[in-house]
């Protein structure tokens, strides 16, 4: 169900939404926060590093706690008698996946809708009255939406209603997809401190994040992968990152990106040399070409992507301590056989979203503290 | 899945149920209940005075049971060990989600069905076999089906075979939507009530239910409209009910109810004047049309409709005690400012849905005793 | 999703795959196994005698536990912190219905994909990378697919990388459905032991399993039908059984199957002469025309089907002992007036797929000792 395909009679309304979708992010987002925490996850920009960082410490403690039976009969009661609303109306395997696990992982009940089919008696309601219904059920909503501002406007617009209840965006068209850097930033963290530690540079592991000085290299569809995107937001929350571009020149960062990075003293270097750009880098991020947003029908197939792919070779040209990332789905970016490679950690990236996203539902219903604080019965 | 792509090998069985079919639903209620219980939820009419009042109580007490967590814990754990099938072969997103979270609140486990393509395997069997098949599996059949009578069907059927569940109708075809006509009798019941509480007039508040006395308008297809049809029947167990019957000529209410409002001596009154209509009325219940009945396509589109619209200038003219009810989706018959206004109770009313499918469904399972019964363990 | 649609990327690891493919069964086994366990389900060949013997055991034994509150919270406690994965790319009911369930009984939580659709994101991704990532949020895979050795790839894939998860095969194209075979010869075993407990034969009845020295008719498609197959691959785990084959012309058992029958000792008789075939059977194995096999559209309809289907009077021909059983879904091959008679076992065999799959899950998971071993809490 597209949003075209609503009639819209609230003419009032959507002018105040017109309104309010048109300011700057940073803006908006004291709207989707309550009592100085997040209420709705909306945006990357919602994250500062305060917030990151205890975000992954709740990660690592659920990881940790979950190591028994004991732990995990906690854990999977914190939220027994809440319900998640998840709502993709656009095909995703990974993120409702593991969004679903996650709410399994902290005992909540779950409903779904996932084909447009389904709900297509709701045609002729509004946006509005759609996502109003869920509310009446469910204690928060998890969603996907083809067209971009979707999960901004659900949020908003059931503020303004009776019954409002959190909203996790889970990829909004081709904007933002806050949970996927999320699970992006807690992977290079963990896993470039990791590397530190492994190196023998216990001091600078122990400092700050594994992410604080490091060279990140984001490779591929750098103008349409809303992953990319959203990841360069949340560097800033980071010292002395510095990325490096590389895409084929029709594939190039846009400038709002290029505008953020350097407002905020983000440097970056620009290049269509994927071996050069990949040799001194600590992490590689990979991106497929995102050719379901062609403007044209086979646009994409045009651009020689070809020299944008990791092969087994390339694996002896870069750093011994370098992680290689991906948000996966891959296509041929990333030879299977590297898979193999302790450097390849996108199969732990993918496995990291489940726990982020537990994480982020656990924060969203305050229960940080009771996994933070659980400390398990001595016998 | 249609019942015409069903093979029928059952030419027997099935001249049985065209005889069971084209009897009187008085003379068909007995077959669905057990023990002086309803045991299948077919027909709104199953539902007299004692029944429905001691429904109404149960789910007053479930939602102020579960406003502890305790309470929580002790619901839902009230049906922990049964599974519930719900077969959707027809879109639905609010009888679907509101009977599956009820399913949740209750501790029960689900299982569904809501793609005709899912269970295309089962195209060429009997419609016996498809719902034995349930049966084999859950403890409790929901079902919605775009044929009259299927649900009906289903629990006739199902009891001719050794392994009988309950079926409860989520609606099937033009006919029957027992659980909506429960939700919107409750919601009716619970607000005028409260308005007569907040009038001062206790007296009547605890007379009886806040319908007794009440006039009663219903607004637009209410020939072809089942929530308003299975609402006309349930309002015999009411004293001094009066309905105002508005609709375009074209959409009047059909003989068989006006015949059955005669049979039980409610009066009505019918015409095509909104304004007139909901002047007095105590609650106005708003409709859309139900273009999918169309027996000719575009056939509704040429009625005029758009007098039978609640504008924000009509809250003006109606009582200031008066409750707006919807059954929901709206297209545009009601206006989104309405929302506001404390008298417009339709997302409460979709709410309610929840809880007294949860009512109705602990009832089935003879749980009422437990929930009725619950006092909080004191500390 | 089809195996053709994914982009193959890995030709060297596909090659292995080939070559590991075309090996004999028996070969291929031990890769499914671990500490001489089944660990994958994939064959029906991985079945011996006293497993079987220990999985209906341990069937009997859930079936047993859970007729108490006390019992079903215990079994639904065992593995309550686990998570399944449904991923069913091919239609099924029964299938899809009985394994969800299974899990319920055992507290499992379940994610499923029914809907090629719902994972066209993963279109272009390698078939290692989709099931790859369902081993990324959860512990057990059961997998329905419409290509031969999908299951098996799946598995053997999974052991390729960093996360192996057992996998459960829910039927792999015409090949294999080992778990729907575990349920025949369970029913085959109780339903036959219970008779001869019926005649008084009690020193028979406690000798062994009810199949042993028993004649079993197999009738209808025999030559596409992979229920059959399986079936007749468990059969070398009893004594002295006898196989008739009723079948047309058309549908005659293939020669790999009779192969397997001659290699291992077991007599078997064809016949397309149907009464005579079942006159003195003692379990008849009734099947339907597998036409979504046909290699060109209309095949089957040109095949004289009628005289393979058992209609009342046939009741009288065969033994008072006998058991009728049907995979199901039915068409026309089995009389709806038999299923009153008592012979006819087919819905029971329906239902013991939930038991016998809940029972594989909790051997899966090391859990029948906690369920052989169980005793209720003595009051």
């Amino acid at each position: 169900m597209t949003e075209a395909e609503h009639v819209s009679f609230q003419p009032e309304t959507d002018r105040n939404w017109e309104a309010f979708y048109k300011q700057d992010v940073s803006a908006k987002i004291p709207s989707f926060s309550r009592d100085g925490r997040i209420y709705d996850c909306i945006y990357a920009q919602q994250f500062n590093r305060p917030l990151l960082d205890e975000l992954f410490t709740i990660t690592d403690k659920l990881r940790d706690i979950t190591k028994t039976v004991e732990g995990e009969d906690y854990v999977s009661s914190l939220l027994r008698n809440k319900r998640t609303m998840l709502w993709f109306t656009q095909p995703s395997t990974r993120t409702f996946l593991s969004f679903l696990n996650a709410c399994q992982i902290l005992g909540m009940n779950t409903s779904d809708i996932r084909d447009a089919k389904t709900s297509s008696e709701a045609k002729l309601e509004t946006f509005y009255d759609t996502v109003r219904t869920f509310s009446s059920y469910a204690d928060v909503l998890v969603m996907r939406h083809p067209e971009a501002g979707a999960a901004e406007k659900a949020a908003w617009t059931l503020k303004a209603g009776d019954r409002p209840i959190p909203v996790l965006n889970g990829g909004s068209g081709p904007d933002q997809h806050p949970t996927q850097a999320l699970l992006d930033v807690y992977t290079l963290d963990r896993y470039l401190q990791r590397n530190m530690k492994r190196n023998g540079d216990q001091a600078s592991a122990e400092r700050g994040s594994g992410i604080d000085g490091k060279k990140i290299a984001l490779v591929g569809d750098l103008k349409r992968g809303r992953t990319v995107r959203s990841l360069a937001y949340l560097m800033k929350n980071y010292w002395d990152v510095e990325l490096t571009l590389i895409a084929p020149e029709q594939f190039k960062m846009e400038s709002d990106i290029r505008g953020f990075l350097d407002k905020h003293g983000i440097p970056y270097h620009e290049t269509d040399n994927f071996e050069e750009g990949i040799r001194d880098a600590d992490a590689i991020y990979m991106t497929r070409v995102q050719d379901e947003h062609d403007a044209t029908k086979g646009e994409s197939a045009k651009v020689d992507y070809s020299g944008f792919g990791l092969k087994p070779k390339h694996m002896r040209m870069i750093k011994k301590s370098c992680i290689i990332m991906h948000p996966l789905p891959r296509r041929t970016e990333i030879d299977s056989e590297i898979d193999q490679d302790p450097r390849a950690v996108y199969w732990k990236q993918e496995r990291n979203g489940m726990w982020v996203r537990a994480a982020l539902m656990s924060y969203v219903f305050k229960k940080e503290g009771d996994i933070l604080g659980y400390n398990p019965v001595k016998k």
